[in-house]
C-alpha cells in the first residue's frame, strides 16, 4: 500500500485527533471502551456530522479502514505511554493544526460537490475542522474549548475563506491553492497557540 | 424582495431563537466563533434535526439565506448592544412565541409531507420548535429549560394537536387552521410567561 | 394483533431502556414533557444514531408504532409508581440486558444489509444497544455510565463479535447464532452486574 502525502498528512490529523480524545477520556477515568469511543468520536464527529448535514451516507469514516485504524492505535498508545505522550505537546499540536487545515478543506470541497453556497461551504469545512472538539467537550462535561479559547476555529475560517476566494476569483491551480489554505491554517493555528493569542471574550 | 407576511413572522422566530443563543453565548463569556456558533445552533437546531430524523438533506438551512442572514445579524445586535437587548424581555419573548408557533407548523407539514404518522408530525412540530433551545443548553452545560420549565415544548404540542385535529376532522381551509394554532401556541406561551405558570415537575 | 417472541423480546427491552430514561428524568425534576422526551431519547436514541449514520430515514421508531407506545405507558408507569418501580432493581435489569441484547444484533444486522465491513457493524451494533444511555446522560449533564462503569457496551461488544464470528465460520443456522449471541450478551451483563464487575479505568 503506497499512501500520497495527503493521505499521510490526514493520518497525522486523524492521529492527533483521536489522542486529544483519549487524553481527554484518560483525564476522566474512563474506562477502555470509553477511551475507544472518545477517540472515535472526536477523530470522525466532525467529518460525521458534515456527512449527515448534506445526506452522505452512509458517512465516510465507516469505509475508511485507514483511519480507523489510526484511531484506535492512537487511543491505545496514548492509554499505555500516556505519561510520554502527554510530554509530546509540541508534536501533537503540530500534528492537530495539519488535522485542522486538512479537514477544513475536505469540508469545503465536499459542500462545493454538493452545489452549496460558498458561506456554507465555509461553514461546512470549519465544522469538518472543529466539531469532533465539541462533541468531545460536551460528552465529557467540559466547556468547549472551540467556543471559550484559542485560536482554532477562527484559523479553520480565515483558511477556507481564502481558499475558497483564491480558488474562485485567482488563475492559481486548484492544488496550488489548497496548499497555501493549509499551510494558513497551520501557521495561525500555531502562531496563535505558541504566543496564547486568544479571542476576546464576550462580557455580560 | 418581497417578503410575505409568513417570511416575515418566521424570521422574527429566527431572529429570537439567535438572540437566546447569543445571550447564552454572552452569559457563559463564550467568544466570537461561540457566540456565532451558538446562536446558528439555536435558530437552526430544531429544523436541522427534523430534516436529518426524516432524511431531508441537505438541511433547510444550508439553502435558506436569508434566514442565516438574520441570525448573524442577531448574534451582532446582541452582542453589541448586550445592556440594550437584554431590557428587551417582552418583545424578545413574543418573537420567540412566534418562532415556536410557526416552526412547529413547518415541522408538522413536513412530517405529513413524508406521510408519516399523525402523532409522529405532532413529535416532529414539537422538536422543530424546541430541538434548537434543547442543543444550545446542552452545550452550555446547563439542566434544559425545555425539560424543566415554563409551559413551552407543552404549547407546542397543544397547537400541534389542534393544528392536525381541526385541519383532519373539520372543513375550516388549511391556511386559517395554521392561523388559529400559531395563534394557540403563542397565546398559551406568552399568557402562562406572563402569569409564570409551571408544569409540574416530577419528585423522586 | 399476534406478537411474535422475538417482538415481545424488543418490547420488554424497549420498555426498560425508557424507564430508565424515565428514571433519570425524576431523579433530576423534569416536568412530563421532559420525562416523555428522555424516556424517548433513551430508548430510541441509540437505534436513531445507527439509522442516521447509514442513512436509512425516515428513522425506525417514527413508523414503530407498538415500541413508541411501550416507551409511553413507561414513562408514566415510572412516572406515577416510582416509589415501587426503583424496588424492581433485578427485574428492569434483565429486561434491560435483554434489549442490550436485542439491538446490538439489530444493529449489526442493519449493518450487514447496507453492505458494510464486519468491524462496523459490530459498532453499528454497540451503538445501537448503547447511545441512547449515552444521550440520556450527556442531556442529564451526568458523566456517561457507559463510559465509566461498569460491563456494559463490553457485553455488546462481546456478543456482536460472536455473532458475526459464528456467522460467517461456522454453519450454525442464523436464528441459532442470533438466540446464542443474545444470550451471551445478555449473561454476561447480568453476571457483571451482580458480581459488580467493572473495567479497568484509565489513570493520568
Amino acid at each position: 500500500m503506497q499512501l500520497t502525502f495527503i493521505q499521510v498528512l490526514e493520518l497525522l490529523g486523524t492521529f492527533a485527533f483521536a489522542v486529544s480524545g483519549a487524553t481527554a477520556a484518560i483525564n476522566k477515568s474512563y474506562d477502555v471502551i470509553g477511551l475507544l469511543a472518545l477517540a472515535f468520536i472526536t477523530a470522525i464527529g466532525g467529518g460525521t456530522i458534515r456527512d449527515l448535514l448534506i445526506g452522505a451516507t452512509p458517512v465516510a469514516w465507516m469505509t475508511d479502514e485507514l483511519s480507523n485504524t489510526a484511531i484506535i492505535v492512537a487511543a491505545l498508545i496514548a492509554a499505555v505511554f500516556f505519561s510520554y505522550v502527554k510530554k509530546l505537546t509540541r508534536l501533537l499540536s503540530t500534528f492537530d493544526a495539519i488535522g485542522l487545515g486538512m479537514f477544513t478543506i475536505t469540508g469545503i470541497n465536499k459542500g462545493l460537490a454538493a452545489g452549496l453556497p460558498m458561506p456554507v461551504c465555509v461553514a461546512l469545512g470549519v465544522i469538518t475542522g472543529t466539531f469532533g472538539g465539541l462533541l468531545r467537550d460536551v460528552i465529557c462535561g467540559e466547556q468547549p474549548i472551540l467556543f471559550t479559547r484559542e485560536i482554532y476555529a477562527a484559523a479553520s475560517l480565515a483558511g477556507g475563506i481564502l481558499y475558497l476566494v483564491a480558488g474562485h476569483y485567482t488563475g492559481i491551480p486548484g492544488d496550488i491553492v489548497q496548499s497555501i489554505a493549509v499551510s494558513v491554517i497551520v501557521t495561525i493555528r500555531l502562531v496563535s497557540l505558541r504566543h496564547n493569542w486568544q479571542l476576546p471574550r464576550m462580557r455580560a
